[in-house]
């Protein structure tokens, strides 16, 4: 169907060498894999904003329970640590989780994808969001990726709020100055504006807060904020964890979702083709306890890699492949296959083959060695090696 | 929600433990992992027998199309064969896929499940037979268990058909008795006795019947029959693989998919307490090419397992715990963790608790090692060994 993938087993391979990047990352920094249903209340995806409630697919159960295949992970995530009263803090988890939504198909855009999570929830401190912004850095150079090919954008939603109170935005119109900027990406400059005008932001305000947009320098920003404190010390601690030269502070960031509440990031690629390859923040009020977490999909960051041809050549790993010469040596290949398996990965002929195409089709798998297993040698068989085709007779 | 499971890092731990084992398994008998969507258009589950369909989880979606959450993977791989041209044969496929079906929730039944399917397609050569059931066997024991632990039930369809053939069963009842007899463990044979009876099936038949079910070596089956054959050839190809102390002919087993053709097999704990753990056979007519597999699913397995207490303790792998004794050394603290983390598990205090709460943390997590940076050693550090509690003092 379209918009969603068939895994064959080389499509298979590559994504799970990139889930095990994840996991290794995520394991190395000390968090802990968990996982949830894929069905979901619908009530739980109240906070996701407005497209995401758009795109999930739902419907009613047997039992007349309206229900959600999950759009995201992080309501989950919140769920989970709500339901559980003697979880120890802090809480550091991490999830590659099937999710669905119904968006049109397009490039970079599919309706089922897997999404790795990593959230840390019981810390206030800044120390947190510096190693989760440290861990989708570090999992982009795990996968081969360096300074030139992405960056991470970082912003704090306190520091915005009060830029826009500052510049005489209303607070009861925040809400929606935040989902016009958050098109910001899609839509030019003068659409933005024209919409915030319509919005009744006064055409001086609107210049004002472009401007605010455009700042890359904290030290530029004159303002009593928490946000802004925040936001210095966390760029101080990206700076100890050698990192700083990947991230850029941009106030035009806003994550599509309503539970963000400080810290904002977006990764993306230096040229900017694609959609985020991740995205995140702190969410203080939608565990009962304060988080901060990102999401990275596999699609995006898949079609990254493939550009930049950071994709390894993944062949099935077959050490050797047992070939009886006859339907009468099945038996003593299942015998050598038997002993090579306590080591090895082992593949017997199952077709009935003659030797040739056996060789043929153990070349095409790239199996290693193959093991002839011949008539006339009593006790003994011949290996082959397939990179060299040089041939030795071992006895077994 | 009930039936439906939160994997918390203790059940994840589990979990992953388990799914490792089926892929080591897999592919030391060099089977490649696929994957396909959770959702599929509901035609594709018109073959899976009568139980399956009524508990598929559907809706129609926006698009107006009807879709199935998958309850099993067999017809997705059929079909992903279907459309694939040119793969290669033999296609030596397993996958691990999250299924839902609408069962009452009730001990080893939940709604949402992960199964593991082996399949082998492209050989009706019993060869193909006998791998895929030692596949199963290898599990078993990979995950602990032995020869008093559990066996596998084996039977042939086209031997079973035949058989009621000649006992006088007419072909177009066939179907009404394999749904029948596929209760037999359900229910006692005096009420599945009833119900042949009243399905029109003769007394005198019933009995007959009954005692073919009963029959446990096929030296004892006169009959001509290809399906015959094939299973004597199968039990011989066991012999070769080792296994044969663990399968027994059990012509009662019917499995509940109507696509079965031949061999039909179940894996069964002995004391017959739970459901099968695995089950699955050879359909020659649902992928365009022959192909014999089984699924095996993570409820009855894990059950199974706690009961013979296999279970390995897992806990959560942290190296080293880094405990800067103050705010101003979590810079150095940053620092140790980044060079430690080239090859080890490490995780940073980010709450700002004092050295004593620190330390009960790692212990509690089973950090192996705690790193002490304190603020008067230049330099150096403590680590501490969690198990012995010696303490040295390293230069960094």
């Amino acid at each position: 169907m379209e918009g969603f993938r068939d895994f064959y087993p080389e499509d298979k391979r590559i994504q799970n060498w990139i889930f095990g990047k994840w996991r290794k990352i995520a394991e190395k920094y000390g968090y802990s894999e968990i996982d949830g249903p894929i069905l979901e209340p619908i009530e739980l995806y109240n906070k996701s904003g407005e497209e995401i409630p758009e795109q999930i697919y739902s419907f009613t159960d047997k039992g007349g329970r309206k229900l959600a295949l999950r759009p995201e992970t992080t309501p989950t995530v919140a769920r989970m640590i709500k339901n559980k009263k003697d979880l120890k803090l802090p809480i550091k988890w991490y999830s590659i989780s099937r999710c669905l939504r119904y968006e049109r198909p397009q490039k970079g855009r599919v309706r089922e994808f897997f999404q790795f999570n990593l959230d840390c929830l019981g810390s206030k401190n800044q120390m947190a969001d510096a190693e989760v912004i440290a861990t989708s850095i570090e999992i982009m150079k795990e996968l081969g990726l360096g300074k030139k090919d992405f960056f991470v954008r970082i912003s704090n939603r306190k520091l915005m709020e009060d830029l826009l109170l500052d510049i005489g935005i209303k607070k009861e119109n925040l809400k929606d100055i935040y989902r016009i900027l958050d098109k910001i990406c899609k839509y030019s400059d003068e659409d933005i504006k024209k919409e915030l005008r319509e919005k009744g932001v006064e055409p001086k305000k609107v210049d004002e807060l472009f401007k605010l947009l455009k700042i890359r320098d904290l030290n530029k920003i004159k303002i009593n904020s928490p946000g802004l404190d925040k936001l210095k010390e966390l760029f101080t601690l990206l700076n100890d964890y050698g990192v700083l030269d990947y991230c850029k502070l941009d106030l035009s960031i806003m994550r599509g979702f309503d539970y963000y509440t400080g810290t904002v990031f977006e990764v993306f690629d230096s040229s900017m083709e694609f959609r985020a390859v991740a995205g995140g923040g702190r969410y203080d009020d939608l565990a009962g306890i304060p988080g901060v977490g990102y999401g990275m999909g596999d699609i995006v960051i898949q079609l990254f890699l493939e550009k930049k041809k950071k994709i390894p050549k993944l062949n099935k790993e077959i050490d050797y492949f047992i070939a009886p010469v006859s339907e009468k040596m099945n038996k003593k290949a299942i015998k050598i296959a038997d002993k090579l398996r306590k080591d090895y990965n082992v593949e017997v002929e199952i077709l009935g083959r003659n030797l040739g195409k056996q060789m043929g089709y153990a070349d095409s798998v790239k199996a290693k060695n193959l093991v002839i297993v011949g008539e006339k040698d009593k006790g003994k068989v011949t290996i082959r090696d397939m990179k060299t085709g040089k041939e030795k007779k071992v006895r077994i």
